[in-house]
């Protein structure tokens, strides 16, 4: 094994997984093809079972040290896996036609932490999915599935080519598509009102593309403080996702 | 100037701290000593006027790229500084008397992304202030002042020596203080009442200590789907504070 910090994409292109909560949830998805496992004895120990016709080797903890980015808490077990498969924005909505689940829409967020951060929050308030556009957002990795402490595999993801087109498509599916944004005129608790809705939210600095804005339904504020420019986007997800399920 | 990269303390002990916003607030705060500013000629311009009785030294990006943690984005200037002033308990919970603000109390907390988040956040929804342990959580550093985007400038932090015995002070001062956690009997939407609370949050995975639950007036839990364990601590303290601040 060579020395160094090696990314955390292998070099045939393949994620490599680590932390006891996203490799016990990727082993818990039917969806993911496991490739290689990596671990110590007691670490591998603690999970129920391990995917049968997977490679499996025992390493210590600074061999999988080299695996991972610098400081990456592995907890003693790295993996290599496929990237999920494609999910289709049609299929998604279609899947989520006789609920009201809302939809998160990210627009040039491209820090993994913070797309780690928003599938984990969209997994605690069972969000019908996650749509990015693809050449504007972090792809499957390490550090983004362990933010999202598991929840990478339970949500659902969309990527797709062209944002604006997608939104058009989201509101012809009936969802009222609310771009989050310090310039939106009603706050947030008012614009959510009893509809199905999609939650776009924008990198911060940046925010939304105008092209982005003018593709949504309404822009709404949060009622933040004069202080402070934004929040975080990972925390602003959580409160529009809690301020969506909290709705009566 | 060595090679290889220091960490953001200065050997003085001395946070440095970097960042475009995080720099401007220093300079904003009149609480905030700033001992040294490095900076290219670009950067340092775009601040409309510079701490006078400084040292002032023009950088080259990749002289400032060695003063700060690897890949940190220090946007062309990084300042030493002293750490701010100490503040008591008792003086904050003074401040308060006569308003309904929040206070956040973080248990056990020690990722500097994580406290730098809540800070951003409690400065967002006008927060009295944060409470944490002074053995469990991080010291000002550049990230953590990074991550909190200015807010560690406008927030009082209040450093105390014993959890228990702080909150005994808080619940004195009359602030209703609820525990988040999933063992919670009501949703917090239902603890929160109308009364000033202090809203206390321990570290994921771990949680509050025993001994902090139990000076705890209430638990109460987020609405959360059984699919997740908990959600990332500060995405929590955000809708906390959220919820906090939308109480009519």
């Amino acid at each position: 094994m060579r020395r160094g910090h090696r990314p955390s994409v292998a070099p045939a292109g393949r994620p490599r997984l680590w932390g006891r909560h996203a490799v016990a949830a990727a082993f818990a998805n039917p969806e993911r093809t496991v490739r290689k496992i990596w671990g110590t004895r007691e670490a591998l120990a603690g999970f129920g079972g391990l995917p049968t016709d997977v490679t499996v080797q025992f390493a210590e903890v600074t061999d999988l040290g080299r695996m991972v980015p610098a400081d990456a808490p592995h907890q003693g077990v790295v993996i290599e896996v496929d990237p999920l498969p494609d999910i289709w924005l049609g299929d998604l909505l279609e899947q989520g036609r006789d609920d009201r689940r809302p939809l998160v829409v990210l627009d040039q967020v491209t820090d993994p932490h913070n797309v780690g951060a928003v599938l984990r929050s969209a997994a605690a308030f069972d969000a019908l999915g996650l749509i990015t556009q693809d050449r504007h957002a972090p792809p499957e990795s390490g550090t983004l599935a362990r933010s999202a402490s598991g929840a990478l595999e339970i949500v659902p993801w969309v990527r797709v080519v062209n944002l604006a087109r997608a939104l058009d498509e989201i509101g012809e599916a009936g969802f009222w598509r609310i771009g989050l944004s310090g310039a939106g005129k009603r706050p947030l608790g008012e614009a959510l009102g009893t509809a199905r809705v999609a939650l776009v939210l924008g990198a911060e600095g940046e925010g939304m593309r105008q092209n982005t804005e003018s593709h949504c339904d309404e822009l709404a504020r949060l009622p933040i403080s004069p202080r402070v420019e934004s929040l975080n986007v990972s925390n602003a997800a959580a409160i529009a996702l809690y301020a969506a399920a909290a709705r009566t």
